[in-house]
């Protein structure tokens, strides 16, 4: 009752532009925030009911009328938004075929490649404008051969293989999905010598481990028929604009100088149901595959072959120069305009995207609302608030990635940080994933705010679980999600989060509203706390006189990082010794600016009004911002020089993965293989420039000039 | 009278702690700062006889002792200041030898390569201190061959000879200074098939066209035994630390990868005087060499040979790592600490370097004096002004270079411009270039002092001469001063500006207190204008609410350039629209900069005061900093990916050559000597390149989020 009085009195008191009284303190709003008076889990449930009526892949008309409700929502919570149109490749599906011929005497089997209508089904009307299942940047051909299967298609999978004397040469890949970036899974198959690849979902890891576990409707589990399409592109961003914005009429690389850069793959493949899968399967004769490369209870036992079962598999792809919008929101700032906090979900899905990625969008809404409401209540941010809806992210980050490379000089002096949400709600448990000068902050959000499956702890507490380690906060080098371009290209820290890690109905039809309001949310509530915690930052970030940075978890992490190396270079004459004083270095100036950060939290608060103190604020604050930038290096890695970032970028062999030092370990990789004297020294030099870089980030922190 | 009544009022004022009325305005300090109370040509004269009074070479005793003549100076003035060193190779001479066979009969000539010292000469009992002459970074061997004349050493010469049937092959160039870099004759000459180059300095060049010219101590043309040193090096910075400091410890490549990078010439060579280079003349045969290859009146008569004359010529040198001293001094900004106006000038020399550098050496010297004078009448400044004497600039910029890539991430973030001065006094008549957002200021300055040889006039007006057309101001593309590093690098606004323009004794010993004296500037009016010019530049800088940068000169030199490029490109199916485009886009936002600019200097004073207000000068002043930012680009120019601004960089064939649009002028060479399809298709590129970071500059100043 008496919160509700406060908040009558400050509507009132607002709607009078001068105020004779002073405005509540900042805190005040951030937890009004995050209070249920002004949660809202039926317009979270609205909101992803309406953008996941229809299939909306990017490019498509469908996905076009999205970022028109996406944006028409934002500027009836009067935040001024923009649509930021880029022109990029994208492809879709023209014709695709695969015929097994079990063996000489059996008649071939032609699959359907058709995901199943259930009975009831309220989308049935609009299946027919879900893509055929297919790979986005798939090569466009017909091959056949001997199908031979590779597990989850690792570079490991293939090693094995090799050994055990199974030449993939000429023949099909059968791989399953779930460990490795589909990509990566193709381009290995390519590099082992097939001709093409079929990638299937196995009940193991996405139908609940067979047995009687049941599928949508009736159960969370992926259905038979159910496919997992994707892209297969390794990069970011258009691939016809390497390293530059796809505006209109601007410069482009031919198709096959795309080719040539080596991010699509060379070989034909398509993505497979399990049903069909298995029927695959049960056509390969030869070796009996180890315990770990079997399926679940009930699956047929899994041999690696070669044949004798012959895969005919035919795809033709469109490419095409299509429109994408992003959809841009813009509240800004009241004391320093010029400093971004910039939030980021993409809207284009492979097919209803309930899940992914609208279950995000949802959330992004009910962040941009409850701002809505806090300003009705007096507040406004000090530094500018940055609402971003991608499009095309499922192809390659290509929207994000587009918008930060038009924008590259601008943000690389005014973004303060990048807060990822592209799987907003996938199941239960708390996931995140940071920049580490950000951990802290992600610890003290969680510790606001009610773990919506347990009201009896906050979402921190559930996070840390029974264990006494730390919680587990993941790294962004992966090319998982529009963080990339902020993090690995531009230098600026960023966090990724979801509840939920994995949802069996990924990238299938199945992924829809229905899944989600029996299986995934049906209250809304993790909505409604991960739209809770994702603007929590936010505000914290925007609103605190002192950037909530700490570079003291920064220099641990580099400290893990640095001494996972020693193992790996262990005899080969290589000094670690540069790398380890660096950081060293930083953990010790990062010390000495949080004592700093302390002297001026203490002191007086009138003199926070002082244009002096405000200036010295701003200088620290810009030296917490700019610190991440100097992790990058203009040269980039080595071979693959968009990514700048040299602590934090995707593994070689799998574009999801996350590697610490990626330079280090590409150049551990290649000295491991040549084992020359010229490619250990390329390993040090390589350890040389994350030292470099690491030492620029401590000048940067201490402000000084040498 | 008056005004000194103000002064001493002022004075007695700043005694205090606190002032009770307000202080001047920064106009009054500006005016103050270039009157004639404040300037002290005796001091400037005193600093320079001090710092010349011994041959002090990047790397030796004597010049570390320099380095803490001013540092001492520097703190004697209030000026928190420090030594900032590094580790760098430089090389040193250590036995040379040269023999002309003149024809078979002849008995063999064995040069002395000795600069004789005159009958009274101060210097003589320092004389011995001085190097032996030679070239840094010269290729150490012994080669002999019959020598070839080619002029000054430009690929446009070496061409000529080539049409007369002259085959350089596995000769000795003879070549004379004074139109390019002599690190590019040297090249040239290598790729002409040259196995050994001598440099000599042309009477017509150096010697005031013979006849009657009097050389130094009688007048100021070079000796006949007068020898121009130098360094043949190529890149800018240390060659062993391509890209990142030389600190202590630090990673070097071999010499071998230097030698690979190709900044340093694989062929030995010497430099020589004007009586040696005639000597040799004599003993070249075959066809005269046409008029504009002759020397001066009583030359003998050019041919170009090959021989009969055949060299014999032998170099070793000393490549070491040694310690090089930067001196930086920082005057603290008042409102805006964390803003950068960085004055610089070298200090090392080839010997005593009166005129090279340490003209502009005494010139800082006296700004830091005056700035010293006028924070004793309550004057500081808004932003912080680092005062910089870097070392090694003869051997490749190598001081100030280091200096720039170990502090390039603050540097990035927060320096406004850089202010150069090589050699301040070599004779009469002012000499400017700058990036062109700093011609109006630079105009400015110059309308507001005094011409030292002309009182009846302004610099500004003597600079603008007779003539009807504009001054002429140059560009910063060229490898020749300190500035290289801030603009080419990490794009810094920068400028640099002498009084005369080259002067006959560069380089040589005969480089000293006396010259100068004599002929450089008898009264050090000179010198003390050049203080004015350089000090006022930087206060207007360090102190103007709003930077007084200007784009539209930028967006209008950038149209002229475009313009040059048509005639270039025609017929090639090259379209310069993207760039002419970028260029007009850029013309837009300028003008729309400079609306705003007015509407806030015209807006009241007292909201000056209002943090509000405060922030938004800032914004302002952030985006007309960070716009020349925009023009570099992380990939560099191809091929030589130091080179980060696509506007401004070197010529490929003279290092002292100043080239606009580098990449596309590079790309066109390459074309139209292999007239490909493919090679045209890639000046393309660059010039797409090129648009982009226009635009990126565009939106830069626009400070708008696509």
């Amino acid at each position: 009752m008496i919160k509700t009085a406060i908040l009558t009195l400050l509507a009132i008191a607002t709607s009078f532009s001068f105020f004779l009284f002073p405005l509540p303190p900042k805190s005040f709003y951030h937890s009004l925030f995050i209070s249920s008076s002004l949660s809202d889990n039926a317009s979270i449930s609205h909101h992803l009911y309406t953008l996941t009526r229809r299939p909306h892949v990017a490019g498509t008309q469908a996905n076009a009328e999205a970022a028109n409700y996406v944006l028409s929502t934002l500027n009836s919570y009067n935040i001024p938004s923009h649509i930021a149109s880029y022109q990029v490749l994208l492809t879709y599906p023209i014709s695709r075929s695969l015929t097994l011929k079990p063996n000489r005497a059996d008649p071939p089997v032609h699959f359907e490649l058709r995901q199943e209508i259930y009975d009831g089904d309220p989308y049935a009307d609009v299946a027919g404008e879900v893509l055929p299942t297919f790979h986005a940047y798939a090569k466009s051909g017909t091959v056949s051969g001997l199908v031979v299967y590779a597990n989850y298609g690792r570079v490991e999978d293939f090693d094995t293989l090799k050994e055990m004397g199974v030449n993939v040469s000429g023949c099909i890949v059968l791989a399953r999905y779930g460990q490795i970036f589909r990509g990566s899974i193709v381009q290995n198959a390519m590099k082992a010598g097939a001709v093409g690849a079929v990638l299937y979902t196995d009940r193991k890891d996405y139908g609940g481990g067979g047995g009687d576990a049941k599928w949508f409707p009736d159960g969370k589990w992926m259905p038979p028929s159910g496919v997992q399409v994707g892209s297969l592109y390794n990069g970011s961003g258009d691939p016809t604009t390497p390293g530059w914005a796809s505006t209109e009429g601007c410069e482009r690389i031919s198709e096959e100088e795309v080719e040539i850069i080596g991010d699509v793959p060379l070989i034909p493949s398509l993505p497979i149901s399990a049903a069909d899968g298995e029927k695959i399967m049960e056509s390969i004769g030869g070796p009996v595959a180890e315990e770990d490369w079997q399926g679940s209870k009930g699956s047929p036992v899994y041999r690696v072959g070669p044949g004798p079962g012959v895969l005919n598999l035919s795809y033709t792809g469109n490419q095409t120069i299509a429109t994408i919008q992003n959809v841009i929101g813009v509240i800004e700032g009241k004391e320093e305009p010029d400093r971004f906090v910039i939030l980021g979900n993409h809207r284009d899905a492979w097919t209803f995207g309930a899940v992914d990625p609208n279950s995000g969008t949802a959330a992004l809404l009910e962040v941009a609302s409850r701002l809505k409401k806090l300003q009705k209540f007096g507040w406004r941010p000090r530094r500018t608030i940055v609402l971003c809806n991608w499009d095309a992210e499922e192809y390659g980050l290509i929207g994000s990635t587009e918008w930060v490379e038009e924008n590259k000089e601008m943000l690389s002096s005014r973004a303060v940080a990048y807060l990822n949400v592209d799987i907003g709600v996938g199941g239960a448990g708390f996931h995140a994933s940071s920049t580490p000068q950000l951990d802290e902050l992600l610890k003290k959000a969680t510790q606001q705010v009610k773990d919506p499956d347990n009201s009896s702890q906050t979402i921190y507490e559930s996070w840390l679980g029974s264990s006494n380690s730390p919680v587990k906060i993941g790294r962004l080098g992966g090319g998982g999600s529009d963080y990339a371009a902020f993090v690995q290209h531009i230098g600026v820290p960023a966090s990724d989060m979801s509840f939920g890690e994995g949802y069996p109905v990924y990238h299938s039809m199945y992924d829809d509203f229905i899944w989600m309001k029996k299986f995934g949310d049906p209250m809304f509530h993790r909505h409604v706390a991960v739209a809770s915690v994702w603007g929590l930052l936010a505000l914290r970030l925007a609103d605190d006189r002192i950037l909530p940075f700490n570079y003291l978890s920064y220099a641990l992490e580099l400290q893990k990082s640095a001494k996972d190396l020693e193992d790996q270079v262990l005899g080969k004459g290589i000094s670690l010794a540069p790398l380890f004083k660096s950081i060293a270095e930083l953990e010790e100036v990062a010390a000495n600016i949080e004592t700093r950060k302390k002297e001026i939290e203490e002191s007086k608060a009138w003199t926070s009004i002082l244009t002096r103190d405000r200036m010295t604020v701003r200088e620290l604050n810009d030296r917490l911002m700019m610190a991440e930038r100097a992790f990058t290096d203009p040269d980039g890695l080595f071979g693959r020089s968009w990514y700048k970032h040299l602590i934090y970028a995707p593994s070689k062999h799998d574009d999801y993965g996350s590697k610490s030092f990626p330079g280090i370990g590409d150049a551990i990789e290649e000295a491991k293989s040549m084992d020359s004297v010229q490619s250990w020294s390329f390993v040090q030099h390589e350890i040389w420039r994350v030292a470099r870089v690491v030492r620029h980030a401590s000048l940067v922190l201490s402000g000084k000039l040498t």
